[in-house]
């Protein structure tokens, strides 16, 4: 929560009125069924306390991803993990690329720590390339990495994320790497370092029901990491029961959904390029994203423009490393794309 | 969440089978019909991003003790601003009167602070005596309260809390009151110091949905203070959606129910005399609880013969100045009351 002022993400839909939102990265089709099913179920034993072990939804995910249920830790959103993450690490030299996640930043000020920036080039469109291998020197202790990264919709090709990997292992440097789209990722591009982990790692890897699920209002995300002691040590920085009731029985419902996310990559891999080419025709410049989103340089009163209309999408100039006109949009289904386009039409030639 | 041990509360129906769980200290009636609805109702709308500013709910909460918006912030469960209290002010001497609830030792110590311990004395009931005042030295620079206590149900009289209340001031000395049982608290006993705040004030007031309106499972906790610095502080120590939608949402309908901790209020009447008569008659040394629970003591095997029998007490010796045989139990129903107490008596005499 913050109090009055501050707020730097999208999805505020509650400042002022909104008809169509598409500042946050959401699966277009929302919540399947079943998990708006298990909420409601859940709403009839709220008088207890959450499982603090979340153990069915840990099985399960451990299960889903080859896995042991202790290399698993769920939080209150994706979010919490990183502020919990970085509590435990304490890290002292953390290097950051960015633009990315603004909570990055947020969690590890609150442990104390300020990172070096590693900025990605507008003109190589904001992708992560091999020469951050240099900078993974011993010196720094620890990596952040969003792979799809946000707002750009930039993925680490494989073969250099192995190679960072490597790279890590070799100078003891913890990585920490965020697939929290990774579901949502074309598929072609997704890769997950789950498969590669191995006992005592230093790698974190954050995963999210937020946006593959449709689930952001309801928290739940959850970390995978090979090492035990970084585990234990971020469960003393929360609560106990920091996983609500009807958190944890969404979390299974949506395992039991595999296709809703592919559904959603279906409909991403028709509504992109629609997209891409609505927003290129308006005179836009769009990266090609990998994931549910598309980042593009415009005029920088748009963002403005279309609030007005009630229609809200990223303004990326609070990031670091952007400018104004630097501007994020979720991919929706086609009529909300279309009346989007419409929308953007109407306020570039105001 | 814990990985996989440790867990050092009430509540835990989830290890192994429990048929009747007294060991959570919730409302006797669990949640009111409102509340599920308002559950089961937001389960429609999972998809965005719960209000960062949990604007709505601030604006009634504040309606309903005469505070400023932006006196109040909202967690994820109480217990979730307990360690964002400590991560915020850092205390460097924390005085602790024990025994009491667990995780404000946790959060301390998350916080890297050790407090020194006030020993509550057994002969005294565990009461908070006025002795406390001189140990607001100006040392000190915070003591954490929570009246009526957990595990032992005593509330600090009026007199002695205002006393220490000055006594703070005088010293600036910050003051950690948990008030989440005041709703439950006997109606000759309910004092909070809400009332009494002004602007500036190093006093933090820790506020539960969790107990009065059965809503455990859905985690929503608030904090009430006057010093806005303390406040935005503590916002920069846990992410932006930290409260869920269907606990914001629940919040309000809770708002709405004013009736549901009165009636709770009504039944513990009854039942407290009841239970306590009938916890005597076992043998078995009771303190008045002035709250929704009673603390005794008794034999150490009962928590375990009990657990056999499928019903759950909370075995207390754990906490810290207590011992094997100490134990806590939730007031329920007289159904419930009645099948505890022959449940106990069948332990007692195997």
């Amino acid at each position: 929560m913050i109090l009055n002022r501050g707020y730097v993400h999208g999805g505020d839909i509650y400042s002022r009125p909104v008809t169509l939102d598409f500042s946050a990265n959401v699966n277009p089709f929302g919540a399947p069924e079943a998990v708006k099913a298990a909420v409601r179920e859940a709403a009839e034993r709220l008088a207890a306390y959450p499982d603090p072990y979340c153990g069915p939804l840990r099985e399960k995910l451990a299960q889903a991803n080859g896995l042991e249920r202790d290399d698993i830790l769920c939080g209150n959103g994706a979010a919490e993990l990183i502020y919990q993450f970085a509590a435990a690490l304490k890290p002292r030299r953390a290097l950051l690329p960015v633009p990315s996640f603004a909570d990055y930043e947020g969690a590890l000020a609150a442990a104390g720590c300020a990172p070096r920036f590693y900025p990605l080039r507008r003109e190589n469109g904001f992708r992560l390339r091999s020469e951050i291998l240099s900078a993974i020197d011993g010196q720094t202790d620890l990596l952040l990495l969003c792979s799809p990264n946000n707002p750009t919709g930039c993925s680490v090709p494989p073969e250099l994320l192995l190679q960072i990997l490597d790279r890590c292992r070799k100078t003891g440097t913890w990585l920490f790497l965020d697939e929290c789209f990774w579901e949502l990722t074309d598929e072609d591009k997704a890769f997950s370092l789950a498969d590669q982990l191995r006992a005592g790692d230093r790698v974190f890897l954050l995963r999210a029901f937020t946006k593959a699920y449709g689930m952001a209002g309801l928290r739940l995300g959850y970390g995978i990491c090979k090492n035990r002691e970084l585990l234990e040590g971020m469960c003393r920085f929360s609560q106990p029961w920091n996983v609500s009731t009807p958190a944890q029985a969404a979390g299974l419902a949506a395992l039991n959904c595999p296709d809703w996310p592919r559904r959603a990559r279906e409909l991403l891999r028709a509504e992109k390029p629609f997209l891409y080419n609505g927003l290129t025709a308006l005179g836009l410049g769009v990266l090609p994203g990998d994931a549910n989103f598309l980042f593009f340089t415009g005029a920088p009163a748009l963002h403005g423009r279309l609030r007005e209309r009630g229609v809200l999408i990223r303004d990326c100039a609070n990031y670091r490393g952007l400018r104004p006109g630097d501007c994020r949009i979720a991919v929706g289904t086609r009529e909300a794309n279309e009346a989007l386009l419409k929308a953007m039409e109407e306020a570039l030639h105001v």
